[in-house]
């Protein structure tokens, strides 16, 4: 039987974006259960003592990455639009993902991703994190005070430690059966390591 | 009919080693010409402010990475040594590579990565960069001499040069139709585009 694979995702993440469209059904073609996990990546680049981006720091890295998503994007037949600034806060869609239930979370992570890099929307608004709620099916208003209790914000905190715990340096990341795989490229490689005997 | 594709390498890069031992028979099924380019990421790296490989300064990465190759490398059925010290300097082999003739210059590789990543040897040893021309059927003496020649000095400087100028910030890399494909993971996506029609 295949094992449960965790899917790591941070909001201000580019390649994390592609990855979430697109994660569902390459697991469902392997038959492997995927455990969304929104963590935070900004303690972690605090870390290695990056302040920024790498991609605002590395600027032949950055001017890649954009050409990159807008390649990938065309492949996948995604929309992609570069939202302004970059990054954008994260914050309030990772506290909005982990008070949601397993059940709703894929379907609003998604919708966030779609507002941020399809359209270009400012994702740390309340009113573009409601709409994606709306879209999701989730109740907006009761979702968005939840993002904000002690117990949502201590869960994303532990998150973002376990993240760190499993060697998480950047995102979107898979972890299973104790592999880590880093990269929107490297799905399948995850993937494929699940159904692995 | 496909565009021809500039595979660019940097013999201090792990990564490289498993995308210079598949890159013909990839291209070959897709009818893709490969040139191969010896460049230095040293001199690209201080650019961005980076006195030594990201994989030591950001230790997360750095662990990941290792584990990385020998996945790869299991998976590709290569054998997997990590060198040290790392990085090694791939002055020496960048200059015979680039000394070497176009038809000579793949086999040589290949059996450069082989002693560097797949035995854990120093290739910066004369010794090792001899025995790798042996292997690739050139003539180690003759080589070697025209490697420290100004002429195969200054190309290879050029080649820096042209890789700075195309964007490039690490390596392997792909350079295909005025695109830049980075990474091991991409050099399918590489090929593919210089089918595209």
């Amino acid at each position: 039987m295949a094992a449960p694979l965790h899917f790591w995702f941070e909001f201000a993440s580019t390649y994390s974006y592609p990855a979430a469209m697109r994660i569902e059904d390459e697991a469902r073609k392997r038959g492997v259960h995927v455990e969304w996990r929104p963590f935070l990546l900004g303690p972690i680049f605090n870390d290695q003592g990056l302040q920024d981006s790498p991609f605002n720091i590395y600027e032949a890295k950055g001017a890649y990455m954009w050409r990159d998503m807008e390649r990938i994007c065309g492949l996948l037949d995604l929309p992609f639009q570069r939202p302004d600034p970059f990054p954008q806060s994260g914050l309030l869609g990772a506290r909005v993902a982990t008070a949601l239930s397993d059940a709703q979370r894929p379907a609003f992570v998604r919708a966030l991703y779609t507002a941020e890099f399809g359209r270009g929307e400012q994702i740390s608004d309340p009113a573009v994190v409601r709409a994606a709620l709306q879209e999701a099916g989730a109740a907006p208003d009761m979702t968005l005070a939840a993002a904000q209790s002690a117990p949502v914000k201590e869960k994303l905190r532990e998150a973002t430690e376990q993240a760190r715990a499993f060697g998480i340096f950047g995102a979107p990341s898979c972890t299973v059966r104790g592999e880590l795989f880093w990269g929107n490229d490297r799905l399948e490689d995850a993937l494929d390591w699940a159904v692995k005997t």
